[in-house]
């Protein structure tokens, strides 16, 4: 494996990236929550929305940039405090303001800037205040600033999440992506959302790094699950500015792509898991494992089921080695499944096999499972789908965190 | 309304209805655990098994049964403390016997026993002492046992639910309906189910039965939400044994057949409201109105998914007017809505129209939701389709329930 996980690493890791923070005072005090990420050459970009039919202002912006303008983008402008969701036509105004601020403050081209917004929804964003903001970091733009980025953008995030890594393309260059995350968990005192960008030195089609990223996202921020709801506002963005001299990639299925495209998981996979471990209320990080599925689509369905179930995340949280429960859950889920072919291993441990429990030791299979990092293997005997997702525990501390009154 | 509730009903109350109980150790001790439900009459019968992939015995061996004779039923036998899943053939052979020691201790023909079980799943019957429990409680049949009936197929109920109610028919006889349930809420130690029987006096085609379960299935059982967990037990029984004299309706479009239809949904109503009153660790009780839907299925999807969402049931939980989570859920139901023309009421007090928040008194939206019983509605402004289902709240209470280790 040709890919290198940088110390110290952030979003302006990639050569040609520097960032800028400010405290706009949006909702919170005496911290930043604002961040610039500029580019000093045009990017191809690609991104991935929220589903959801409800979308923010920001989301609904940048849909529509993404179809103008994806070969040159050349920054992010990003807030906290506020998500400018359900705000109506002035949202709009105030994202469109936002991007326009910061194009005239760096001095960039029209459709260049990328905005997202997360926090409160329904509320109006202080649009001066962000402006004023967005002025003022722009002076302050620096290649060391990356870790003050993925703070500024934190909610109920307990820590930043950050990481850059190298990957040796086969051609001979290295190029280097970083990324940062803030995290989902929904949030006090509102919907919250899960943000996510990705920076890069790579050169790459803009059409190349689109089809990178749904394939990278598949495996990493969409199988994920903290509490199966989905938020207004989710975006995952990635910037790629070329600044690393590589032949520019046009196809994924050539070496240097394929290698591209192996980096473009691995960072998206370390964000989504740190997106995970601080879930709201959790104890316990859960990777489920799904073999022997008829296709990969029931695979991940049936590992998502798991994933979702209160049953099973209550029972691990307690540690409890309730094979009924996660085998209850791939019943329900869809994917096709022989109850009778079903093998279920928690932590190592055989505890079902043909759909029967088999005799173990109780205790020992609890040991197993109250541990910081638990793995669920379930094999369904009836073909060669697999998936991984992964998930945390529901705990007493989640319903404490989420059912706060709004103050 | 030609709808009465009776005072004291169960699912004896019907004409030519008696029942039986007996301890017979399965996993609680000092309390029954077995119960008989008995008709004088050969009835028409019809039935909803769960939907999960992973079947108990009993559900199987029921299934076949209905396919065989679901025009001539004369007794259900139920047990609770062991669900008889996850149990083999063994399992099977275990479910066969009781159904054929039933036949014999109440001297009825073959094909003529329904079965169910609830309890801890993957654990071998006792089936010596259940056996030998049905044939004490055959001796002991008595229209009074109703009420001992319904306690007798408890686990972590809190108490027991049952009902009875009489429908005057346009035609002039009045027909009896009388039910129990036991709850969901998923459970400790293991999954556990929901098992509902109603019994009828009323005349009834074993089609125009199945027919009209299905549609009452639909408006109750199936339009509520513990925590989306479904079992592999979970199985609606219908029996009618045509004493009251009634000429035998045909058709559910029938006058007579319109009001038992009426009557069959009150009563399945009245007991999965009842299953939600004691969902493990509720605290209120939530109705959701979905109106304006482009279709009725679009209106029961929103309404489903705020049922389900752990995030509106926790703000609920706290009081917490948070408009923000259900109208997420619903943008992410993947029913049909424009944002902007959704209305939301919480206990009648507006919060949202048109998309954006309305200026509301955030400490009376709470005092509205701090209430044992409450409602939230939903106007989506796009068609006719409406829906109504109920949930409850997501309670600390639950995951001590659910994550307590199994002993």
């Amino acid at each position: 494996m040709s890919i290198t996980i940088l110390a110290e690493g952030s979003a302006t890791s990639p050569s040609g990236w520097r960032a800028a923070t400010w405290a706009c005072g949006i909702k919170y005090h005496n911290r930043d929550d604002l961040a610039l990420l500029v580019s000093e050459q045009p990017c191809s970009a690609a991104a991935i929305f929220t589903t959801n039919r409800v979308k923010a202002a920001p989301v609904r912006y940048d849909q529509a940039l993404m179809a103008r303008n994806a070969s040159a983008l050349r920054a992010l402008v990003v807030n906290a405090g506020n998500a400018n969701a359900c705000t109506g036509s002035a949202g709009d105004e105030s994202a469109l303001v936002m991007v326009r601020s910061a194009e005239a403050a760096l001095n960039l081209p029209e459709d260049s800037v990328f905005v997202m917004s997360t926090g409160t929804i329904g509320v109006p964003m202080p649009i001066e205040r962000v402006v004023s903001g967005i002025r003022r970091a722009a002076l302050n733009l620096d290649a060391a600033h990356g870790h003050a980025a993925a703070r500024a953008i934190m909610t109920t995030d307990t820590h930043p999440k950050q990481v850059a890594l190298r990957v040796a393309l086969p051609s001979g260059v290295t190029v280097t992506l970083g990324g940062m995350a803030k995290g989902a968990g929904m949030i006090h005192p509102n919907m919250a959302t899960m943000l996510s960008l990705v920076t890069s030195d790579a050169a790459i089609t803009p059409q190349a790094l689109d089809e990178a990223l749904r394939h990278a996202a598949e495996l990493s921020f969409n199988s994920i699950s903290i509490d199966g709801d989905t938020s207004t506002n989710d975006t995952l963005l990635v910037m790629a500015n070329g600044s690393a001299g590589n032949r520019p990639i046009e196809q994924l299925e050539s070496p240097d792509g394929a290698a591209l495209l192996e980096g473009l998981i691995a960072i998206c996979q370390h964000l989504a898991h740190a997106v995970v471990r601080d879930g709201e209320g959790a104890t316990r990080f859960i990777t489920i494992r799904v073999r022997g599925a008829r296709s990969n689509a029931d695979a991940k369905l049936a590992a998502m089921t798991i994933a979702k179930s209160p049953l099973v995340k209550t029972a691990l949280y307690g540690a409890d080695p309730n094979w009924g429960r996660v085998l209850c859950a791939i019943g329900y889920s869809s994917a096709e499944i022989d109850p009778e072919r079903v093998v279920l291993d928690f932590g190592g441990l055989r505890v079902l096999e043909g759909g029967l429990p088999l005799p173990f030791d109780e205790a020992a299979a609890s040991d197993r499972l109250n541990v910081p990092e638990v793995l669920i293997e379930a094999e369904l005997g009836l073909g060669n789908g697999t998936a991984t997702v992964w998930t945390c525990d529901l705990t007493e501390e989640y319903i404490r965190v989420n059912a706060t009154y709004r103050t």
